[in-house]
């Protein structure tokens, strides 16, 4: 294992400068300090402070997400997780980034210069820069709904998005729907591109046609039912499946405003069954994703990582909740 | 939770006569013993000795395999389960399962009639009939190899065989081959047909033809290599990935029989990296499955069930261990 020592030598300074680039000191400057860190990274070095396993730091990496709001997606994943981690001694820190962050520092040489064994990633999308650099980190990752190939260091957790999906179909289809559209989420993410394609075989399985004015691509965000809502209803759909919770109360609002009952004209089906789903009016028909137990299971494959155990993926089931979005169709 | 009472006051018959239909007596009569059990598992009865973890049985089922022996696959896996159930002090019995015992038994029946709180299967097939089963099935089951939709008592554990064969046809690929045969296992497993999807995928990756004279469905026994090496070479293959191990030590018996010779002529790779990778000559370039890894999540996950957590599926990363049966293309 590389020391200071060989990072001094191999770089031709001192061991005092790469022991103050490595502990972030303000008195070198900032390009000896990121060929400090890069030739650290390159050469294996591990801080002697992690090594001795006096300080174990462990961070959720969060964009776009707002874990301090228990209404919000990624309060009960953060939750999970750190309740795991804790028991173990783990010190846990919620980072939020930005797309500036990615963009300065490298994520391999970010995770260094704090001290952190691992992450967990929790809503970043494809393009991402720090998620294209997960291709080759040498840093424990574990990316929250989507994969990367070939990096042992890196595993993919998250939910059965066929399975969530084709229970919605399921339910609806056995109230006598036929005209089911689909509001999916952002299109820049493996989850909404995987829910597409579970919503075409769902409607496959019963052989009922997809056709383009019943599926679209809208944003986490109430106000995107506005935009389709209308085309959906004029062409047809009696019931509407939609990408996340939050999405589903905007369809229903919209629904309203239209003059449309929510569920005695038009079903309404969320996926995630946030705390919003109890709220809405009627309360909402969901597919659960068990997000304590997601974040617990993050902790764990972190763990595995971090122990060299090379895990691909581990995903769990969703549940269909019946609540009074739903109703038979009319007749 | 229903007791003995109940099962007795629901077939109008005696505590006495329930309890011994339960514990297997010999003086009543299969029939009457068969309709208890049935009745205590539509009941959701769970015996008192089970209820006081007095005694706690896990088994394995195995089909098809031999896991006393260390050069065969099952070996590991059960090995792993086993050392990680014993810590939590379960009892564990391995036990092989035939055709007869699968259709004179219901599986929930056998698993309750023998104390046993939840099993992994291993080696069955897709028609097997406790397979079938499986997607109603009460009992918490790890299924290896081979997923169930819906039944969250029901989970999947496995590895990655789409990157596994993507790292194979890489490997291939750099070293110039370009007519990259495939000698599957049998049709009947959900292994060999992803193995099939990956192997297309993998080859379209490099803009390769896939023809159908250099893929088959073989037997996963060496002298299946038999009847279909001599097509594949005729076809122009310059190396032949093969469904396991097994078939691949009798690929490179059989291009010996034909004049060619491993790895100069013709690359072989096989799948698993059993005991045998390193006996064969020349030793064996395979992908690894890391089976007494496997072990170890599938008690994890059977755990996890037990404790009503819904776990899909969990799947490990293969890894490609390059000895020498692979080689640079000639010119």
């Amino acid at each position: 294992m590389a020391t200071i020592k060989d990072i001094a030598a191999k770089l031709g300074i001192s061991v005092s400068a790469v022991s103050k680039g490595l502990n972030g000191a303000s008195d070198i400057s900032e390009d000896l300090r990121q060929q400090v860190l890069d030739t650290a990274i390159e050469m294996g070095y591990t801080p002697k402070r992690i090594r001795k396993e006096s300080l174990r730091k462990l961070c959720v990496l969060i964009k776009n997400m707002d874990y301090t709001n228990p209404d919000e997606f990624a309060y009960d994943i953060v939750l999970g997780f750190r309740q795991s981690a804790i028991k173990q001694k783990w010190d846990i820190d919620a980072v939020t980034v930005t797309e500036e962050m990615q963009l300065d520092e490298k994520y391999d040489s970010f995770m260094l210069r704090n001290g952190y064994l691992g992450a967990v990633f929790l809503g970043f999308s494809l393009h991402d820069e720090w998620i294209v650099q997960l291709q080759t980190t040498t840093t424990p990752s574990v990316l929250f709904d989507n994969t990367i190939r070939n990096n042992p260091n890196v595993c993919y957790i998250g939910s059965d998005n066929f399975e969530g999906i084709q229970l919605a179909i399921d339910h609806l289809y056995s109230l006598g729907h036929r005209k089911i559209a689909f509001l999916n989420g952002e299109k820049d993410s493996m989850v909404a591109s995987q829910r597409h394609q579970a919503y075409i075989q769902a409607m496959d399985s019963y052989n009922l046609p997809v056709s383009e004015d019943l599926t679209a691509y809208g944003d986490y965000i109430p106000a995107t039912a506005r935009a389709f809502v209308p085309g959906f209803l004029e062409a047809g759909a009696t019931a509407i499946l939609c990408g996340n919770d939050i999405i589903a109360s905007g369809v229903i609002t919209e629904c309203n405003r239209l003059g449309q009952r929510v569920p005695e004209d038009i079903s309404v089906v969320g996926f995630d069954d946030l705390p919003i789903s109890t709220q809405t009016l009627p309360p909402l028909t969901t597919i659960r994703q068990e997000r304590s137990e997601l974040g617990r299971f993050a902790y764990d494959s972190l763990n595995g990582l971090i122990h060299h155990i090379r895990i691909s993926r581990i995903l769990l089931r969703p549940e269909l909740i019946e609540r009074k979005s739903t109703y038979t169709k009319k007749e």
